[in-house]
């Protein structure tokens, strides 16, 4: 465990992907697989492969490849997929339903509890089988359930003041798509900001440069 | 030009950040900025930034800080954001509609002008002034408008064909929601992979080490 705090941020953010193409192996009945195979398939090196893994000791047997099975736990363990978490969606508009909708966040041991709006029409409604809450009820929620991670899918205007009231209830992360970045240094609360245009971004940088060529 | 091939793609996508960054501070009236100033605000040393806009030229006066306006626009160039790419979604449940009603887009040069889904419910249905068009008529639409880029909110199994299709009909590039990594490897043809829960696993990494702590 100690070991496992020097690993980098950078790597740490590849392991979603091995832990993805790890899954897909297994439900294919894959048993093991080279480094070799696994980086033809991701298109990375092999090196890097070997590399990222060995940063949590190594999971694989010279010569004989990686246990797809035994791998993909291990990975979900440092992940943190193999516990589960509670959730709630601050937003209910087409983001938020779309999350709340997703169904392999609750195969990875996200549980949905709630969902909260401020607007008036959407109270009440279901989605994906729970009833959205207005969001001043969200303290009277937080009394009974304590949910570990609050997902924001709300506009960028509100979205401070919504963290700070997440952060003094206790949530302990926060999923942000408010299209702003949140930087809250409270102890014990953790922030994921996601910009979906950067991709769109770098994705015409691409197209541009493909034109060039 | 030549120059800028050589800027590695970690750099590439960094960029979408600081031109987010820049706008905000434009928008908030500031007109030149150190890199000190700004890698306060952006949470990254000042030599990270340095070393960033050096591999376009450097934009910079030593001294006397970047001029925001410029750098802005200097990055949307880089960004192919200063020209306009028409786009189109394939896909129209809820993440569809989040994207094609998101704002932003529409003001850094994406023009939506066309949403596809197989779903008779959804046809006919206007989403953003844009009303949804029945998958089978995507050809005929490519014979009357060229998409720059098409966006793929549509399940995995479909995916691998439709982006096949999309291709032939001549696309530039992909921006793929679907939740499983598209490797085309067509020349001219650009694709940019989304995975939305990868960054959620990498908040509960964070939240099972700051337990841990």
């Amino acid at each position: 465990m100690n070991e496992m705090k020097k690993v980098s941020l950078v790597v740490i953010r590849r392991l979603p992907r091995y832990y993805r193409y790890l899954t897909e192996l297994k439900e294919s009945g894959v048993v093991r697989i080279s480094s070799k195979a696994l980086a033809e398939k991701m298109r990375v090196t092999a090196s890097q492969i070997r590399q990222d893994l060995n940063c949590f000791g190594g999971f694989g047997q010279q010569g004989y490849g990686y246990n797809v099975s035994q791998l993909q736990t291990a990975i979900g363990d440092i992940l943190g997929l193999n516990e589960s978490h509670t959730t709630i969606i601050i937003g209910a508009g087409n983001l938020g339903r779309a999350i709340a909708n997703y169904g392999s966040f609750e195969k990875r041991g996200y549980k949905l509890i709630g969902i909260f709006d401020n607007n008036k029409d959407l109270i009440g409604q279901e989605i994906n089988k729970i009833k959205v809450s207005h969001i001043d009820t969200l303290e009277e929620f937080f009394q009974k359930q304590k949910p570990d991670i609050a997902i924001l899918t709300i506009p960028k205007e509100v979205a401070v003041e919504i963290a700070q009231k997440l952060t003094q209830l206790g949530v302990r992360g926060i999923w942000n798509f408010s299209n702003m970045d949140l930087h809250m240094s409270v102890e014990g609360v953790e922030i994921e900001n996601v910009h979906l245009s950067d991709s769109l971004m770098t994705l015409s940088y691409k197209i541009g440069q493909g034109v060039k060529k």
